[in-house]
């Protein structure tokens, strides 16, 4: 791979993606930049642009092979494998991600495997048929059995120290559903999902909506 | 303001504005540009950069006064006013959003002030302490009561349908929990706080780990 390829593209290949396998569910054979584009409303110079980092698809106005972009897609996306996941916090929020295991996670790729807790009354009760573990013991499960993933379900309070154990432990990809922006070293990658932390991008354009140059 | 300010500036703006209550509530006067960017992981040059297109704040080696850019990122965020939001969706999810109207929502300017279901075995029901109301009512509810912002928790079917009503009832602003990328008309800003498209952003990270030029 001989360029570094920039997180907004790869924020934006799944969404490549997601079209490529409506396309081809649909028994489309070649697709153009600008059909792709149409409906995700980017511009094909955008998406040319984009594909064009994992090398040449397709021929000059010909579109792009629908199947072997979709593979390849799949591919270095990673989402023809198989990901095991810890889950940190076995309260509301955790039960709620424990609870996509079976609908979204699993047809997915994604598998939550173990779930941790520090709380002694939570610690033992099973959540969508997972026992919640002792977060003391993740480092000890961690040397016998690695899993590179976690989801942060915990307070905010204890958000960052419970990231330093998860790093520690190995954990090198966290999906955090705290509304603490944690802090993590090069080469660990974490991805937000708290409401708030969205809401607050959002309340810029509603606050600032007479202003005739805000871009999109 | 004379700039067009790009997205992710603004997405970058509330965690600038964390950082900055932190200092305030700690009794610091003013800040710099580094001391800034060292906590989130930013370099002081973009910090600098990023709070330029708000006009001049602080003097040259003198840092940033902490009070007056506080406020002044406040007012440009809207995090100084009070957010209505209706929340589409009263099930497991629905619920779960619902429930961080106290501890979460709220003590922000947020409030999930009124919920809607189309499954008539629900409607007529309440969400932490919130009726939920029949989908259909929203055009008229929405023109006796407008509210801007709108949280989508229905499932990934009906979510693009439901997008289209909640702009024709003049929703601008969408949080969207569903796996689901949905398409709005120029102006309607969506975020996603979906944990599978969030995952799906990682395993790229996980599954090409050799890359050395990779960025973070």
């Amino acid at each position: 791979m001989p360029l570094k390829i920039p997180d907004v593209v790869i924020g934006r290949l799944p969404n490549y993606y997601r079209q490529l396998t409506e396309l081809r569910a649909a028994g489309v054979n070649t697709v153009s930049s600008q059909e792709i584009g149409e409906a995700l409303d980017v511009t094909p110079a955008q998406i040319r642009k984009d594909l064009s980092y994992f090398g040449r698809f397709g021929k000059q106005g010909r579109g792009y092979p629908v199947d072997r972009l979709t593979d390849e897609l799949e591919s270095i996306l990673g989402f023809n494998r198989h990901w095991r996941m810890v889950l940190v916090g076995g309260g509301g929020v955790g039960r709620t991600i424990a609870s996509l295991n079976d609908g979204s996670f699993r047809p997915s790729g994604f598998d939550v495997v173990r779930v941790y807790d520090s709380d002694p009354s939570r610690v033992g009760n099973t959540v969508n048929g997972i026992d919640v573990r002792d977060l003391a013991s993740i480092d000890a499960d961690m040397r016998e059995d690695p899993i590179e993933i976690a989801i942060l379900a915990t307070s905010g309070a204890v958000a960052q120290d419970i990231v330093d154990v998860l790093v520690r432990a190995g954990v090198c990809s966290i999906l955090n559903y705290t509304s603490v922006v944690v802090q993590t070293p090069p080469g660990v990658e974490v991805r937000h999902v708290n409401p708030l932390l969205a809401l607050q991008t959002l309340t810029y354009h509603l606050a600032n909506p007479t202003d005739p140059l805000a871009t999109r």
